[in-house]
């Protein structure tokens, strides 16, 4: 294996001392296993906390900042924030107006967060919980029950974090977090598999001309494994498996991620972005925003995920409302 | 091969499309093959026009936009621009009060940006060229006489592109962007080679324990061929050629980019932020600014560079003015 690492046990402790070094504006702990937004807790203001296993960066710790998270919890690579730490980040932000935790549906993290919501509670802090579940590939998977939560957290989070910005209180920042997380679906296709620091081999093998479709953001397994087909039939298989899962209505606004998995170059992403734009188009939808990049990922796994969110005017005006974040900035 | 393309001969059109179809900001003009900022040419603005083979995203079409490029052209994949393209780029956003053509030191790219120049000279149209040669490797390469050009770039393009927005002459902002790259030193290891749609494997071999110390950005070889170390020591490794080349003062200012080449992980790059910037700080040097993440890439290829800038005030003031392009934006 080759890695920009010390030892492997080290690497999601290292990595956030990287992150404090590198953004004095976000309050890292690296013992306590948190990064909170500088400032925080904010009088008044909804408190926002996420996390899960590391590997995926920039989420979730990316996304700590001004009109998104108030903290975050990284936990080892591909393994859930222990519920301590899932409390102290919560502890470390609430404000007094009650705490959203955003769970991606993995068994661990739901368990956890649970944990950690029962002990917030302890302390007579209000949590409401967010369950992403957008992950349209298969029903039940290596690490969940139900559909798995990949992409469209970065919109939950993005959404929810603007409402509870401008003052949205604790019950409509949730239910804005429940209702992104319904009008998303989200689909995966992986060309390598990505390797973890501690295993040193990819996670599993696929061969010089096939591809996983509908693989998880750990490498679980998709739905089937297929030759390797030009862009614009990877294109019409994404769009085709989205769509089939979360019909839209004709002329229905929508946000469009396509996110790069870690080890797919931009080009290939913007490519991408084209021909999955057109078969949309092709099949009367209207894109309104749209991000292209690498966002949600699996270490250095080659490969993308569509996601595709049916907005409507409130939706796009909370998405265009400013953030201020290491990895998602735009506006004032 | 596997990526997420059609046809390798019509990659750079067709992301030039995606891109057209992401970002209705911009101008892309797949036909002339350049991506100017909407609006221009702005009446009385020096323009910046820079461009390079494709392959090094976001570099530089992602850094189009207020603040920061006028046009970008793309040659196709490690190939450059040809003269036509770069006039057409050039005619578009002239404004009247000249046009800057910031240019990688590779052989084809100064030869082709120079018959530009001279052809929009025949047209009256004064351009100024500022040659970028941070990479502090090697003295000639593959491709290159003299130093290449690398990560200093994206700082060329901040600093200047900002002194432009503000009203500076052309011979001010030309000076300017010298200036940093006179300041700026680059350096680059490789742990794996980047694969072009063209030849479909990987440009060099490198064994499971290697790593190319002082590569270039398309895979030139580098100083040496070394084997692979913990992290701590390849941060030393960088930092140390850096200084070596161009040793900073005691408490003077730097800007810092630790630059991923594609396919490495955020999280390593902040590992290895987290390792350079305490090297750095045992050098007795000063982190004034840093940025951290995959900017000027090499496709796929896993590995990273280091790029410290020498700053002062007014190259801090003009890195922290607001910019907003598809890959770099901050400030209003």
């Amino acid at each position: 294996m080759k890695k920009f690492i010390n030892d492997p046990a080290d690497v999601v402790r290292e990595a956030l001392a990287g992150l404090a070094a590198a953004h004095p504006e976000l309050r890292v702990d690296v013992e306590a296993g948190f990064v909170a937004r500088a400032g925080a807790p904010r009088p008044g203001k909804v408190a926002l906390v996420s996390g899960g296993g590391s590997g995926h960066e920039p989420l979730h710790a990316g996304f700590v900042g001004p009109g998104m998270l108030d903290a975050a919890c990284p936990g080892e690579v591909f393994t859930s924030p222990v519920p301590d730490q899932i409390l102290a980040a919560t502890l470390a932000v609430h404000a007094g107006a009650g705490v959203v935790h955003i769970v991606k549906n993995y068994t661990g993290d739901v368990m956890n967060f649970e944990m950690a919501a029962e002990l917030a509670d302890e302390e007579r802090i209000q949590v409401e919980t967010v369950l992403v579940d957008d992950d349209v590939a298969v029903e039940d998977s290596t690490w969940t029950a139900g559909r798995r939560g990949t992409g469209a957290t970065l919109l939950v989070e993005k959404i929810a974090g603007a409402l509870a910005e401008e003052g949205g209180s604790l019950r409509a920042v949730a239910e804005i977090g429940r209702t992104v997380n319904e009008r998303s679906a989200s689909f995966a296709v992986a060309l390598t598999a990505g390797t973890t620091p501690a295993a040193g081999k990819p996670g599993f093998d696929l061969a010089d001309d096939e591809m996983e479709v509908g693989v998880g953001i750990h490498g679980e397994p998709g739905r089937s494994r297929q030759h390797m087909r030009p862009a614009r039939e990877v294109a019409a298989l994404v769009v085709d498996a989205v769509l089939g899962a979360k019909p839209v209505a004709a002329g229905e606004p929508l946000i469009v991620l396509v996110n790069g998995l870690g080890g797919t170059p931009l080009m290939e992403l913007y490519l991408m972005f084209g021909e999955i734009s057109r078969r949309l188009d092709d099949a009367g939808a209207r894109i309104a925003r749209s991000l292209v990049g690498n966002y949600v990922t699996s270490l250095d796994m080659a490969g993308l995920s569509l996601t595709v969110c049916r907005a409507d005017d409130e939706l796009l005006r909370l998405w265009d409302a400013p953030v201020r974040t290491p990895a998602l900035r735009w506006g004032a």
